[in-house]
């Protein structure tokens, strides 16, 4: 029976993801988008981690923000950019992709315009919502997070870093679009390079920030779906004075 | 000597004025787009009210939000719509614009697009800044305010009211754009009647929202420049769906 019972729960669970991808789908009409159903992670980097090759700084308890950029000792290493975990790994930049791919199961998506569809936005506060994304011959990474920066009120943040140097995120344009309910916001910036630190993109607030308010208001069923295009910069005559 | 001094002072602001609207035309560089300087003011509408027509309710004290509402007897009167000034003021719908032009001073602009360039962006939460906007043959209050939702934290709200029924506003879409930085912000929806209250939709987060450090980044030497195009609305298919 209780079989039975977990059985049909799946089911249940499967027509509802499938439903949210075909209205998600239907929101980002245009030809050839993926809609990539995004779950979120409780973020543990601040917490005892959980990380498997982490073990070892454990002892020192809850650990700074960007800690990790004081223990690279050899300029050609990176460490590890996962936003949920504390991890030790340092590796070249080259393998940052297969290193998040494998030990954190950051999910990879092809293709130039996509849409990320973040479930359970109702969750509490710390959350992650992570892809990886490559297009344009690089790889992105792509987080939303569920933060109180003001204790009681959690917000939205959403930015996107390229798995790449700080002058190689220059020749790219981020956008990254919200619309439902007869509202649409767009923001659009030049992505942050993945060897900054993003919590500090997210307390900085140089990012697309959401109130609850807004995030419900273009959230259908508890899934927000932000549509990502990704484009080599032009420099714009109007921009380029300013 | 002073005289001297003084007729300096009003030549310097006008200088500064002048390259305020010069920088802001050329950000904003289609052709044809006014760009309008907009000066704060301190709301006043909680605080006991300066305005002349208002003295019959200074001694009720601090009046609640959207109080005139309650006032209002014959359906075809409509209170003062002022965001400013708690204004005992009421009328036809069809003599709002003159009763704001005259009694709160507010300034009208003609065309589709225009640059509202709001001047000293640092000035102390509660401010409003506000122009009407006349186009497509109906009148739009637009309210930018620098509000303190969360102490210590201020925030910029900015939308865009139809002064006319909710029914006439669902026929418009209105569009605001921050450019600078590299950054770009897009706001876009259907106008709220200025029937509702302009402080409720402040309250509910349902418009464009900046905290200080996002606005910061997109003002220049204290000035925000925002651009506003409104349309007449096309119901997107992507959209009637949602």
């Amino acid at each position: 029976m209780l079989f039975f019972t977990q059985c049909f729960g799946a089911v249940l669970d499967l027509i509802h993801l499938r439903f949210q991808h075909y209205k998600a789908k239907r929101v980002f009409s245009a030809a050839g988008q993926l809609v990539c159903v995004v779950n979120p992670t409780h973020s543990l980097k601040y917490a005892p981690t959980l990380c498997a090759t982490a073990q070892a700084s454990t002892e020192q308890g809850i650990l700074p923000p960007c800690h990790h950029h004081e223990v690279v000792h050899d300029p050609q290493l990176v460490p590890c950019t996962c936003p949920l975990f504390s991890c030790p790994w340092e590796g070249h930049l080259e393998v940052v992709v297969s290193h998040l791919r494998q030990t954190h199961r950051i999910n990879i998506l092809q293709g130039a315009e996509i849409v990320f569809l973040a479930t359970d936005m109702h969750l509490p506060a710390p959350t992650d919502w992570i892809i990886m994304h490559s297009c344009l011959g690089h790889q992105f990474l792509l987080v939303l997070r569920k933060q109180e920066k003001y204790e009681g009120h959690p917000q939205f943040f959403a930015t996107m870093m390229l798995i790449g140097t700080p002058s190689q995120a220059n020749n790219f344009t981020y956008r990254l679009e919200l619309n439902r309910n007869q509202r649409r916001l767009k923001w659009e910036a030049t992505p942050r390079s993945i060897l900054e630190c993003v919590d500090s993109v997210f307390s900085d607030g140089d990012c697309l920030v959401l109130n609850t308010s807004l995030a419900q208001l273009f959230s259908d069923n508890g899934s927000l779906a932000i549509g990502i295009v990704i484009t080599t910069s032009k420099v714009h005559s109007s921009e380029a004075e300013m």
